[in-house]
């Protein structure tokens, strides 16, 4: 069988059974792995606090394109996802290694602006980078590993769902989707549409002080958007062992995706990727504390239920029920 | 300028630059970085005991060529790289992060392959691998970062090496670089030789036990051989501030090479890349400690003198004094 046929989850999933079968029994540093594969991040037990390990890399033609993204907002981005997901278990960044594969040709003035883009957003939060590796080869990759602690032994993963939980989300989904639509379609707009578009898809911002803030509420469940809003908050409730039901009219809609990408504003929201907003489930009461902390910054979408056969129903305005069509992103089952 | 004008060791010089003028001054998490970029984990202050952390990658058609390693192998050799470098801080390997981009034509069974490969070499050496990432891409590369901790505090680097050190080598040098050359090659051998040179290329051991017991012994310079016996033990010198002589005739000959690689014999063993044994140096009092403790695996090979205008100088057999033609590998200078 082909990676092709069984989805980037299925092969997660068969790596994690192998994992599981074959390596748990044997090493007693097991012990203190308390979650391996299959969230945001790794966490480990340490002396004082938590250690979380996370690695993500974005992939010339594959992720990004030279011709649309400038080196320094590669920086940004490639320890932009990282962050994100140590913002998504509510913790602390703290150090990064960089693994990089360069083409020979590739100017030193390009490397100086690609650690630009990696060291601003480092010192803004808080991050060292400590290391890394470098190795020559006919395509660009930045592969990045950022280590971090927990927030007093407290993390939000996936799998802390409840039925009667409210659904929050940080901020807009779609438009870093629009953002890549405008970018390959070399779409005009506004001058501040462009930068607003180019901004989300290309810089984007991690909701690091949201997921901590979210964690010292007694928050316990969160993901952050990477793959789609639909996608990852299945993510949430396959691993919770729950479904959602979200509605349509609650969704927050950015008023440039209302007014430019009208015809595909809804799939954008629900599907389009790398948005890197938190999405969250908690109780009523700390959901209106959320609000009240985070004013104007959260939106409630939905709510969790018990385990249905759909993980994810969208009611739309007019009251009827609807699956979605598009998952989101699988790596190797592109749409 | 080029990167590839530059080379592999000016551009790392290059990004520790920057990141120490730009990045240092701001955020407080530097306080905690004992060693930053620059020796072979980067090392930072933990509660009890140091953190190590590393990371290294293999790219196809860049590190490896499928037509020549199985996936298993490649699986053993991802994990071993980074297992040598935590080997050469004298460190106890602890948690791996493996992202992996691959061509979706890849089947199932490779995958598993490999990481019954990463499994085997992770229980054989106590690792816990926690966590990852996938991608789909043209071309398979598998990035890994390691986690470990210090021995008691303690850290075998690269900037210790002291005038009148004796200069420890742990096996033979050159036998990965002639596997290389007999897979690139097609050359015939008897199967047991076959065999050898395979394994030395394609399934490397770590250090990890003799890495431990060095710093254990209070010996604190030491490099894993991935560049070349002298490349490497140029990093020594250079990082140290000192120089090296070597004794041609003290340098342990692998019979396959004396037999089977007459010729080039000396300049695999001097130049040739991925052994992962340890180069050390040690005051004659703890170098005799080491040599009864780990009989027969170490060979003293020469002496640390004050810095020269050469790092290393090669004496010859017949006591002519000799500078080395090749360094080592550089990325992006080739041979």
């Amino acid at each position: 069988m082909l990676v092709s046929e069984l989805g980037e989850f299925g092969i997660i999933a068969h790596i994690n059974a192998q994992i599981k079968r074959e390596n748990l029994p044997l090493a007693p540093i097991w012990d203190n792995v308390i979650i391996a594969i299959g969230d945001d991040t790794a966490v480990i037990r340490n002396t004082k606090e938590w250690e979380l390990a996370t690695t993500d890399c974005l992939v010339q033609n594959v992720h990004f394109n030279l011709e649309t993204i400038t080196w320094e907002e590669l920086g940004w981005k490639a320890i932009a996802v990282n962050l994100s997901d140590i913002g998504a278990m509510g913790g602390i960044p703290r150090y990064a290694l960089i693994s990089l594969t360069i083409p020979p040709a590739t100017t030193v003035a390009n490397i100086t602006e690609l650690y630009n883009g990696m060291i601003t957003i480092a010192n803004e939060f808080g991050v060292a980078i400590i290391g890394g590796n470098i190795a020559a080869a006919s395509y660009l990759a930045i592969h990045v590993t950022l280590l971090g602690t927990s927030l007093n032994k407290k993390v939000l993963t996936r799998a802390a769902a409840k039925p009667g939980d409210l659904i929050g989300l940080t901020g807009y989904t779609g438009i870093s989707a629009a953002g890549l639509a405008m970018l390959n379609g070399k779409l005009s707009f506004e001058p501040a549409t462009i930068q607003m578009l180019r901004q989300a898809h290309l810089k984007p911002i991690p909701r690091i002080r949201e997921g901590q803030l979210l964690n010292s509420l007694g928050i316990t469940t969160a993901i952050d958007i990477s793959d789609g809003l639909i996608a990852d908050l299945t993510h949430i409730c396959e691993t919770s062992k729950v479904s959602a039901v979200i509605k349509e009219a609650a969704l927050p809609v950015h008023p440039v995706l209302k007014e430019e990408f009208t015809k595909s504003c809804m799939n954008l929201i629900l599907s389009g990727g790398e948005d890197y907003e938190l999405l969250f489930t908690a109780t009523s009461a700390r959901m209106t504390r959320a609000l009240q902390m985070l004013q104007g910054k959260i939106t409630v979408i939905g709510k969790i239920t018990d385990q249905q056969a759909n993980p994810v129903t969208i009611v739309t305005p007019d009251g009827k029920s609807k699956r979605l069509i598009h998952p989101g992103w699988d790596h190797f089952k592109p749409k």
